[in-house]
């Protein structure tokens, strides 16, 4: 069974690194780490990639992580990216995103009269692509799982590989990556920080 | 500013990846990919990275981020990375340890009588290496941060972020990378799992 994680330049590594650490527990999968050419890829936290596969050497994926990157907008039905989801997402499995990788799945058609989430500054956004945004931190319809921002990939793959490949391995996976949280502060969701913090954030991550 | 994130072959991406999301929003702060020597490194997910700087030309870290590796044993004292770790912790502000990178500091003689925290599957290893090892997620003793296994980088990243930078960064930064967890399952610690699936869980991660 193949995992295809999707890479290109100033993809979000966080958004990735959740789904490829939980993936590589399940039985059976292989990842592969696809992109446009076989070029090092550089993440938005200067973290440079080589890939193992490219869009055009791998298209039979069972399922697809589409990361999210700080410029959502840079996407278009046009893009490469996008022409390699539609090929290959109907005979995938899961077609899954991280974050705004959700905009890649609605640029390539995936996300017609589909819920599906993505990262709480750009659900307005999302939503101007004609997909029926919700804020959950997870979203299952159908055979495309989408997640909220960045660290929510990794609840999003716990959740499929439950499904996949049953609790105990999800469970056994869980444990093993040791993922008890305890953040420091109770502000991880807008509701949660407020209006004020809320708009400080979006600031904050603009000047990135 | 200049953090450190040490890579080697067979490192886990999680660990360093948790960190490198949330201290990328440490105003001032430039992230540093060091490994051995400029070849790039394979971690265990088969994720090739490209380091960006070498363990010979860089000498000055501020903070440095071990992260770890499913096969800690494999250290020992005259490793060049504890021999690195040993010329410049000294001078660092931090040295933070995610997973089984505990045992890199404790070779490097940086863990002598001070508390520190790993993977829950590795506690009792750590400790006949002279260590006073806790069960808590995130350890801070004088300049050395310790985390608990992979997903627990996080959590130790914000908790230096915002003694360093102030909460309200840390707070922006928590928002930012949405980290709101909602684990599917309620059994990410041996406490939580139970006995049963703990030991299921050691079989699987070792068989990984």
């Amino acid at each position: 069974m193949k995992v295809a994680f999707l890479i290109y330049d100033e993809f979000t590594l966080l958004d990735l690194a959740g789904p490829i650490e939980v993936f590589r527990h399940w039985p059976g999968a292989e990842s592969h780490y696809v992109a446009l050419s076989h070029a090092p890829v550089r993440s938005d936290s200067r973290v440079t990639i080589t890939p193992t596969a490219t869009t055009e050497s791998l298209l039979d994926p069972d399922v697809i992580v589409v990361p999210g990157t700080d410029r959502p907008d840079v996407f278009g039905a046009d893009d490469p990216l996008a022409h390699w989801l539609r090929e290959t997402a109907p005979f995938a499995r899961w077609v899954t995103s991280v974050c705004t990788g959700a905009f890649l799945l609605a640029h390539a058609g995936l996300l017609q009269g589909k819920r599906a989430t993505t990262h709480w500054a750009y659900r307005a956004e999302l939503a101007r692509l004609g997909v029926e945004v919700v804020s959950d931190r997870v979203v299952c319809d159908g055979d495309v799982a989408t997640a909220a921002g960045v660290s929510a990939g990794i609840d999003m793959a716990l959740t499929l590989l439950g499904r996949e490949a049953g609790d105990t391995v999800a469970q056994m996976t869980q444990l093993g990556i040791e993922y008890d949280p305890q953040p420091p502060y109770d502000c991880g969701s807008p509701e949660k920080a407020g209006d004020v913090l809320t708009r400080a954030t979006r600031s904050f991550i603009s000047a990135l």
